[in-house]
């Protein structure tokens, strides 16, 4: 382990994206292993959301719309979440939650695909991502019908059936990363068009829409953008597919929404992807986020992440070794997007415990521990420390305590 | 007018709810006129949305889903709204926009009325309800259609064709007010479900969705409930009808959300309204907003709400007599919510001079000066003050100042 804590060393010596750290609220001792579950603080959110409660929201009132230029957060956020993912100017907007998101992709996806009922996804994408498209059959009344195969065999299940094709590009459970391109030039073959969740994406590795020639894609807020607990979500739309139809299109999708028209009329770009009033104060939070991500160059967000992930794979091989964990998925990362999961059929009671010694990480069922890597705030010396007192906890067995395996509500 | 601001003097010094105007942040000299588009900021939304901040997510990150309770936020601020709306407890959660919630309430009622295709509404709704409509009409390709009909012939087009019937009770323009418990009998009686749109009722008017035996509603949080801009909005449905199908049902309206299963399984109870995950900091500004709402009491929110129009109707006599306004509706306001609009051929020059006066109102098209009323936070004598600051403007010609003719983006 000591040639591990010199090597960690030298490459948090080396790391350009050092000074990132000192940007975010993070209590000395802690280490967080689940920004992408929920990301840290920045610094600069307090007093942002304190400026848009006090200042916007209280003194401005119902005039901060036009002077704190409420009215353009959604779309303003959105440009500057473009950039992060490799999309053009317009085509993001932030709005809503990503589940509500999927929902109007979806629906726009099918409104451009006449004649095509299937949505595919593939087995095993998050939870979410199948409820929606369940609640999009149910509600056609049979007209729609999804589709769920296993995600090595999607490729032979695109045919002129199907509408569009939803996959998520890091899987939250094991980190495997999707070959965006690849997968949208098979769909675009077969006339299929395609969604990308990119909630384990933005912000965590270098996605490019615009050159992987994306049709839609929806992501987090709250993951590696920092925008706070249940910020809003955004949504892509290629500039070539915004007359398609958002479905869930109300006042603020409208092209003069404050013309109160009986009749709607989509406004003509990444706008008619809004729905109902912005939130406001999550926005304010999101902004930040997403503010400071696009200061940092995502190349080096990727290095660091593949350099993080590679030292903790190593690190964590005696314990692979000789208490139960099995890496889950491949060694070299270069596939996987920015976490990293182990097997342990005690996993559940390895989180806790690595909790009650100040390491965060997650559980996800039914038998993984996941630990995000965040490249902004995580130092490579957290790495370690994280995984030498994962080995006192097997060590000592501590891990088997009865309040380690009593489950949380929320795990 | 001097008789007027006596009797606005003895009103304000009888006034029960006077001790609430301390509870909020507003400027000394501003008259807001205009709670029923942003309700006003709450002295106690401020310290609420920093501990959300810097205690929740800054220091317990992840962990505050459990510690902090945000995964029960939802329905624990729908069980305090239920009260001011006369719901029960489990009958209503706080999630997504209103836009998003009528959609859901939508599908919800369609799922129970199998047979019947149509949605009934009347002409002049609040926009975002036609335009959610007729997103569902277009989704189902044809399936389902839509109707608009004079407000006046709603009863009359009740039929069996009619699925469902979406009404604000309380009309955002007009401020005319429906009878909640004749319609949903006159709808029940033809086998129709009713959507209420509380949007200016919740905690401006008294509404028993219980005892109106009401089958659906959603409604605001930033309007009367003073949640915040872009507030998460509620959902109301009735526990007889909670087998519904939510249709947009993401994860969180899963029965066991943390199990992460592929197959959606509703939550048994008013959760299964829920979509993705919460948006917590916007959640945290409107339980501070629905606790005060909830402490006062709405029959003398109501009394106080029909003094202060009587005293805006009778202080604008002589501007309805002299300088062109005409009162929207009958002054009897028995059988309007809580707010007063005038009609004005410079209806938006004169809002905008108003705003220079440092009165806040708001312009709604074509030629509607709407002023609102909160009982909370405002006094009789702003009511004098206000309509004497607007005889000024018009005895001055100053309303028509060039800067008072341009539109802003929001009006």
């Amino acid at each position: 382990m000591s040639d591990l804590i010199q090597k960690a060393a030298t490459l948090d010596a080396a790391d350009p994206l050092a000074h990132f750290r000192d940007k975010f609220a993070l209590r000395d001792g802690l280490i967080y292993l689940d920004g992408n579950s929920l990301g840290a603080l920045p610094k600069a959110s307090a007093a942002a959301m304190m400026a848009a409660v006090e200042q916007q929201w209280g003194e401005g009132l119902i005039s901060s719309w036009n002077d704190a230029d409420w009215v353009n957060a959604p779309s303003r956020i959105g440009d500057k979440i473009a950039p992060i993912i490799g999309a053009g100017e317009g085509e993001v907007i932030a709005a809503d939650s990503t589940s509500v998101n999927i929902f109007k992709a979806l629906g726009a996806a099918l409104s451009l695909q006449e004649g095509r009922c299937v949505i595919l996804t593939e087995e095993g994408n998050f939870p979410t991502d199948h409820y929606m498209m369940q609640g999009l059959e149910r509600l056609s009344g049979g007209k729609i019908s999804t589709k769920a195969v296993a995600g090595d065999a999607i490729l032979d299940h695109l045919d002129t059936d199907i509408a569009v094709l939803l996959l998520t590009q890091v899987h939250y459970k094991t980190g495997a990363m999707r070959d965006m391109a690849a997968i949208n030039r098979a769909a675009h073959e077969h006339g299929v068009l395609v969604i990308w969740d990119l909630s384990h994406s933005a912000g965590a590795v270098e996605v490019d829409l615009t050159a992987s020639n994306a049709d839609f894609a929806i992501g987090c807020g709250y993951k590696f953008l920092n925008g706070g607990p249940g910020a809003p979500a955004f949504i892509y739309v290629a500039k070539r597919h915004q007359h398609a139809d958002a479905v869930l299109a109300g006042w603020f999708g409208h092209a003069r929404p404050f013309a109160f028209e009986e009749q709607y009329d989509a406004a003509p770009g990444i706008e008619r992807f809004l729905c109902g009033t912005p939130p406001i104060l999550g926005l304010a939070a999101l902004e930040v986020g997403t503010e400071l991500m696009g200061k940092a160059d995502m190349n080096a967000v990727r290095a660091k992440s593949l350099g993080l992930a590679d030292l903790l794979i190593t690190a964590m091989q005696p314990l692979c070794r000789d208490h139960g964990f099995a890496l889950v998925g491949e060694p070299d990362r270069t596939h996987y997007g920015s976490h990293v999961s182990f097997a342990h059929p005690h996993a559940y009671a390895m989180a806790q415990a690595l909790k009650a010694r100040d390491v965060i990480g997650d559980f996800r069922e039914p038998n993984i521990l996941r630990l995000g890597l965040t490249p902004l705030y995580l130092r490579f010396e957290d790495v370690i420390l994280a995984v030498s007192r994962l080995q006192a906890i097997c060590e000592s067995g501590e891990w088997d305590r009865p309040e380690f395996h009593a489950r949380a509500a929320v795990t």
